[in-house]
């Protein structure tokens, strides 16, 4: 088998060999033990599924130095980002033991038996055992310990992570942490890990596993997507796939203090690695749009190289932003490759009417980089804005105290529109940074993310992903599973006959 | 095109043209006005959409003997049954305007803005139009205007209908009340409809489409899932494919009265065209389990003929009983066709040891038709249920009261393992009859129905398939949708900063 090494983006040098390749029949193995270990993780009460996860935030918050620097040798993303990261991280794990303890996730629904319906009582219920496909970008948020596998573990579905290949040693380490935590909580078969393509793929086309989280390219994912429609027994696959996140800036929002530089910030966030940083940013024609794409030339052709995750990453950057001007865009500001895998960043300019007849322009250029595209007048905008395909989020900047009023229903009518494209709708704001809370959507139309856009990747709802509902008919009440005897021994609220009741 | 005819299954022959084959034209202008009609259905508050679905159930209930007698006619399933489908079917209607009113389908998620973290507002939005597949078993309640219509509708889906072979004439009249109706509520293109096979695969191909539901045979499903998985953008398939519904009978409760006549009337229960009938009878061996057989025997073989929906259905019916009976079972009441599309019951019976190694006779007999299991001892029935796929149901009868404490440990593990492999497990009943209400769970894990048995096709829970979340992140109140408001004029449950409030 092949050897998994652990490359220094900053050198490309092969620092360490993290593992062989694991092998078709580890891969059966590792599979048939997280089944087996399924019906234990299951049948943990709430509060002990809370625990261990807590106890996975504390371990891993008990590793961060060396974890931390594990993930900086493997990403150049910083120190400071990446112990930035891991807390997301652990707290994205403590959110999730929040949800447990809040008790609403597991739907109870009590119908007493009523004339010639009997009594049913429905809750969900896991799924089964989940492969995680983690993201190069966030090494901790979205990947072995990230907002999958978290929400998997929540609803008490045994993880098979594949390593990500741009940071393996790191995904070692952190399985390593979440195993000896699970075995300590008697679920040794709670995490396990696997290293290499092959093994992803037989992971995915394993009977044993129920569904599938992916964060990454939307090529990838289409091939997860499609490799699990084409099982025996389909599987859900939930694909976060990144996308263009169209920013607009409304006439009346083109003055606002700090515009270019929030903009240049959220576009060179990460070095520009977000799955949500604004792609395209519409722009007003005329001297205010000027002023703007002026100020975002200056910024981003002062700023230094940044590394991105990989050689290869960046290759495809560049090759990304030159396809973008090759489509009719101007050039403003070329990226130029520096060491290792560093690059500068980029800025290309389109009108929109222009933007409309060239859909090669486009392309996701994963690393710093946008595409501003300059409208005249609201009904171009509009006519430029359904060629874009779905994406995460929409952005819409909007003085909605100084514009007129065609100006207010103009951005209301933008929000509505945006709701159609997209599974998070912003004010006034950028939209990088993603908090994880309990109305969180990260999310959009396909081919934001897959399964129709129904689920989100980040936020307490993530949960229901891995759930499935069962109902109990005319049971006893000592055959009943606990959430649903009449004592509520979990504290669980409930919706009975009709009506929901808290705890 | 071709034409679709009515036909009679009494006599099978065909009594009038009910349409031409929609035509590829004709299909993409439905589909358009079904998209251009979003909008204006997705913005109805929640009461207005409440009693456009009251007014619909008011419209068919107006209408009840001549769609009654229509429906006979071409299913022959009788006068009476069909009254109470059609109660069935409008009372599902008011349920989901109930659910609409009841507001908790929303999903509100309110989060102020704390610290870091933005002002985010989460809601779930229609996901746009859907395609109806309906079954030739339920000409009403999983038809044109049954619970798939329903819920999208009371999702705020506009709903395109195929109408079904086996009852096109029905699905026109009930359609074009609805459609009436719909439109009185200034909503003219939420529901259509669309003949033929070739139109059924274009809608689910239109890129205006957003999901499909589907309820009938596991091969035309997964057709739909397939097709469905390979458009440019797919789509999530709902689909709900019957299933073999393994019910168990321990030796407890082999001598409960009435037991034999019980299972002998669900088993033909609507000729046994439920998808939920019991498809597997597991008997205990010797003396006790003879009695049962004899019993059904006895009341299966005097029986008369009963018609089934077509002359197709009926001889595949009497072809599957024949493919199991030279898998190794016995006959022991062979089915006889008679006039039309008319057969007698069957009964064939297989041995625990048999039947696993014949997974050839897990053949799903649509038609009034059982195979008995007889197992010796407890540890031979749990291997026999391993080979058995996943279904809707699963039935356990055991005299919990009478039980020793080893008979108790089975049936509470035989419920477990019952959990994972169907979506409804039930004590000491009959899995005939699928409540309408707020608990109600009918799916399974494939290839009971597909998405990973994550939805309801029946009960209040069905409508969360056609819809997805949005977020909205720093709003102003006004631009806010209504549901999020802060004066929460929809007066709708949320949780807000964590806690769950009541209206």
């Amino acid at each position: 088998m092949g050897q998994v090494m652990s490359v220094d983006p900053r050198s490309g040098d092969a620092i360490e060999r993290v593992a062989e390749e694991t092998s078709d029949v580890e891969v059966d193995r590792i599979c048939a033990a997280a089944a087996a270990g399924a019906e234990a993780l299951a049948a943990t009460s709430p509060t002990q599924r809370a625990e261990m996860l807590e106890a996975m935030a504390n371990d891993l918050d008990g590793r961060r130095e060396q974890l931390v620097a594990l993930a900086d040798r493997e990403s150049a993303l910083g120190h400071a980002r990446l112990d930035g990261e891991l807390s997301r991280t652990t707290g994205q794990l403590r959110l999730f033991a929040k949800v447990l303890r809040d008790g609403a996730m597991f739907e109870v629904v009590i119908d007493h038996a009523a004339g010639a319906a009997p009594d049913l009582r429905r809750m969900l219920i896991p799924l089964g055992p989940v492969a995680v496909f983690g993201a190069s970008n966030f090494p901790f948020a979205f990947s072995a310990a990230g907002g999958d596998t978290a929400s998997a573990l929540a609803a008490g579905c045994p993880v098979v992570v594949k390593a990500h290949g741009a940071h393996p040693a790191l995904d070692a380490a952190v399985m390593e942490t979440m195993r000896r935590t699970a075995d300590a909580h008697g679920q040794p078969d709670a995490v396990s890990i696997v290293f290499g393509r092959d093994a992803g793929r037989r992971v995915v086309e394993h009977p044993a596993i129920s569904a599938v989280g992916f964060t990454g390219s939307e090529s990838v994912g289409r091939l997860l997507m499609d490799l699990a429609a084409a099982r025996e027994r389909p599987i859900p696959v939930y694909a976060e796939m990144g996308s263009l996140n169209p920013l607009i800036v409304l006439p009346s929002a083109a003055r606002r203090p700090g515009l270019a530089r929030d903009l240049a910030g959220s576009v060179t966030l990460g070095a520009g690695q977000f799955c949500t940083k604004p792609g395209l940013v519409f722009l007003p024609s005329g001297e205010e749009g000027d002023d703007i794409v002026d100020a975002l030339v200056g910024s981003l052709s002062a700023m230094d190289a940044a590394f991105l995750l990989t050689e290869g990453i960046r290759d495809s950057f560049v090759s990304h932003v030159s396809d973008v001007a090759n489509a009719g865009a101007d050039l403003l500001v070329a990226p130029h490759p520096a060491a290792g895998s560093a690059v500068t960043p980029g800025l290309a300019q389109i009108t929109a009417a222009a933007l409309r007849t060239s859909p090669r322009a486009l392309v996701e250029c994963f690393g710093p980089a946008t595409l501003v595209v300059r409208y005249d007048g609201i009904p171009e905008l509009l006519a430029a804005l359904r060629v874009v395909p779905p994406s995460l989020t929409v952005s819409v900047f909007a003085d909605t105290t100084a514009a007129d009023a065609d100006e207010k229903s103009t951005t209301a009518s933008l929000i509505t529109a945006a709701e159609a494209q997209s599974g998070r709708v912003i004010l006034n704001s950028v939209p990088t940074g993603v908090a994880v809370t309990w109305a969180q959507n990260h999310a959009g139309p396909y081919p934001a993310s897959s399964a129709g856009g129904m689920f989100t990747s980040v936020g307490a709802t993530a949960v229901r992903r891995f759930q499935r509902p069962v109902a109990y008919q005319g049971m006893t009440d000592e055959m009943l599973p606990p959430a649903l005897r009449d004592a509520n021994p979990w504290h669980l609220p409930r919706r009975v006959d009709g009506v929901e009741v808290g705890v």
